[in-house]
């Protein structure tokens, strides 16, 4: 049997607590490495929206409370600083809907698209199926792409906002940590002090509005920890090897991915640091994750079957 | 029979008439819309390298003439300021070798990567595939991937370098602009003034080093003219509608793209415009075409299935 | 009398308490409003350099400890979240000798110059007199303009590094927080708690190797409480008002720091926003205090003769 | 007596003889070194606005036409690429008014400040005193602090906007380049090819909404020619040495000036770099010239006392 961790009802949320990853909140779980978990996920919203309430009536009704939180600590158990936290993410089960909102003040065109207003839209999630309803009339059909939006350690001794992305993980809301494919994260805490929540039924990428189809879920995932240091978060799918790394400029995140990946087709494959630099020149993929969390992040991938 | 225009021979290219698209500079050929054409294009080296010699020894022997040279100016008939014109990329012709090179001061991560060397790597092509021999000893086969990285027309009243992407086109490194897709440019001049060059046997997203397979090619095109208004190049695949943007810091690259690909979906296709912006948050995809050049470049796309 | 608190022995530091300002800390003082109290401060590099002992050295003999820490928490009583800490700088008591180093991985052209080697150069200081030895030679005479690096109060719920700058305030390394001048913080906590380190003898503006001439100080300052919110620090001095903000990339430091004087004008003195704006354009200056923080700072200043 | 260089009519502008600097266009004056002359300016408006019509009501009206338009291009003889082209600017003549004014679409604050209406303020001057009405019906004097906002050598080989600034030099916008001091501009053309225009009666740091007090002005200046290369313009006042560099993001052309400052002092003062670098950390002076251009302009200087 999957032993399973419950996310804190919403009125024991508390912001540093939930709505940071930090080093001073206690465990809500022990877990061994090796064993399958299943976690409970709050929507990015903490859950406050519904069918028939949306974000800015939340907001208005006094609702709104930890932003973006997490369901955590979690303490592994054997995690050491210096180690590599290995999450497998096994599944994500999805719900029946989710909420996209514009919320002015946030969001990649904000100041670029003038007047927008406050604005939360639900989608129906059926069978692997999103449905979204245009204003022009339209029925639309996307398949579900779950992924995990934030996830990550505890940072060495800050306590950093759950919607900021950096070297501990966090905010990343990056695609590619889905099932089927394994996150690395750097530990600085003993038994690495791991939180997830922000779970997206799909998003763009960029995910422009600042947010997407945000849903609370059930994810199951498996923890490891390998006695090796590494300095911003990996993710390796079947056939890709990724960084993924957050900073402002935007170029300046795709740099560090670059320069990360680069470091470790050195370390890992044999590569020769000038040369794994001309060749991801022709053969490195690029994903822009996000631009409008505090550090923006991309994902840089080089096919496994190059290495 | 396929009309051909030949690239000017290298001792004739001129600083402003290759190096810049530009309004100043005398067609080289007249083009009927709808015509079948063949251009000849040097590489980004304007020809300098070859197997047995490298970037930086052809610069020591005072060969570096024109940078990133392009065939042209050809001068379309019909096309007036205001309108469209249309690019249909029919058939790109690889040549045996392409090279690619690390130029000390150029590249996305210089600077990041302290004392890399210049260093030029020829790659061999045969049957669409690229082999590239790394320096730890082994064979990589990577298939061709060729486009079009300098494509443009001329600006309204400035001559700008071909080294430089903008809402005329130019050096945008973009793999979209492909044989099978269909690019769109903003005209300013009579003729349009058009011009190409700068071909890639295969890129990485952000063409990180600075170049690609490098190569001389020959490319297949027919124009049209359109009697519409765009303000930002744009690419048509059989399933996908893009927008190809350029500017620093990146982030305001992809926020051009995003947005014109927004005011696309709103003139073309009925969308209301916050539907939009929603909707591409869910579903919109983007690629870093280049960040080495004097602006990045972004190209944002969405699935013609959803429109 | 005046109030003296002193700063904690370096063995008795500790990366929370002294290297984030954080609400989790307990206060190593209590304060009321009006009162004059004296502060002692740690250098930048946390006491472990000397006249005799280069950063590096002291890196490599392993007395690295907290970085740039502060002297705090200090509560100050009847500060109320939502109200604004007033703190006017009394006066700075500069030492002897102060220590600028170029440390690499660090400063504004780390990457722009390659190269550069880890150096601690001492600069003594004498009847305000800062002497300045260069290498070839030549002996510089410099007038002490000392400020306070970083200072700031407890963030909402985050612990944030004294490295970095932010709403809280932090490491703004802004020469205008200097004697004669005072400073207005957004209070989220009850106490405020208050923090305060990294005094600098003298600064250039950018602070481009990452160091100014550091020194350990004591500082003379007394605090009020102000029953109104701001959003960002602010500064004023005899004849000018000024606001301090930071973000990546520069110009959005500028923009929030332009924002704010205008906000500020509206507010207080009874301008209209639009005319407030075209009136910067022609009258505000602006200060790059320092790009090489995780958040790079500008300061905006109008004079009050204006107003 | 003063050889005198009017500006073309009106009527007679054109875009890229006028709104470009470049190679292309025949150069309306021959100058010898040593001369002194006046060159009458347009203001950036190009003429058309009046203390009776408004930039909106001028474009409404089809007057607008060049952009930011330069008088020239001026050939200075003895000019040749690979020099240095030095003007002393002599004397500044202001009109009885100027003109600032909110452009939608253009400004540092366009998308920070929603809902920005057109509008253009007229500012009256006399005996050096601008007079500015604020709409809360106070009137506000301003010394003039009049300079050239545009002002540069035609570029290697292509035709750049008068809007954007450059290593050529172009609409750097900076304060600096005043009555007393001496500007050093890279010579790439036989001739230089100069052109200026876009005088500011008076401009805060960053030129925030877009324009300054427009003035149509006359300018009094001299020529001579260095036989020394230099890679971006140069300000030397009595007392300061500055270098004016441009780049997106604004930290970049902070950088920039800041490198340039540097390689002029090992260059000319015989100091070491990396010394140079420290003693900028402690000593340098950075302007915010301006954002919002197409290329952000700073200038950093530091005292020749030191030097």
């Amino acid at each position: 049997m999957v032993k399973r961790i419950e996310k804190k009802p919403q009125d024991k949320l508390t912001a540093t607590g939930n709505s940071t990853l930090n080093p001073f909140t206690e465990p809500i779980a022990f877990v061994e490495p090796g064993e399958e978990i299943e976690v409970s996920t709050w929507d990015a919203y903490g859950g406050i929206i519904s069918p028939t309430r949306t974000f800015q009536e939340a907001v208005d009704q006094g609702l709104a409370g930890a932003l973006n939180p997490v369901t955590g600590p979690i303490y592994i158990r054997g995690a050491e600083p210096g180690d590599t936290l290995v999450v497998e993410i096994l599944d994500i089960e999805v719900p029946e809907w989710g909420g996209s909102s514009i919320i002015p003040g946030f969001g990649a065109l904000e100041g670029w698209l003038n007047l927008m207003k406050p604005r939360t839209k639900i989608s129906y999630i059926k069978e692997d199926k999103i449905t979204y309803e245009t204003d022009h009339g339209k029925t639309i059909e996307l398949e579900t792409e779950p992924f995990i939006g934030t996830i990550g350690v505890s940072p060495a001794y800050e306590a950093i906002q759950t919607l900021a992305p950096g070297p501990h993980g966090g905010n990343m809301d990056c695609p590619d940590i889905r099932p089927g494919n394994t996150l690395y994260l750097p530990v600085t805490q003993k038994g690495a002090l791991f939180g997830l929540g922000d779970v997206h039924a799909i998003q763009g990428d960029g995910e422009i509005c600042g947010t997407a189809v945000e849903i609370g879920a059930v994810v199951k995932i498996r923890f490891n920890v390998l006695k090796k240091t590494i300095a911003w978060p990996r993710v390796e799918s079947d056939d890709m090897i990724m960084t993924v790394c957050s900073a402002r400029p935007l170029e300046d995140a795709a740099r560090l991915a670059y320069r990360e990946l680069i470091n470790w087709m050195v370390s890992d494959y044999g590569w020769d640091r000038d040369d794994a630099y001309m060749f991801l020149s022709l053969a490195v993929k690029a994903r822009i994750a996000q631009i409008v969390d505090p550090l923006y992040t991309v994902v840089a991938k080089v096919s496994k079957k190059y290495l």
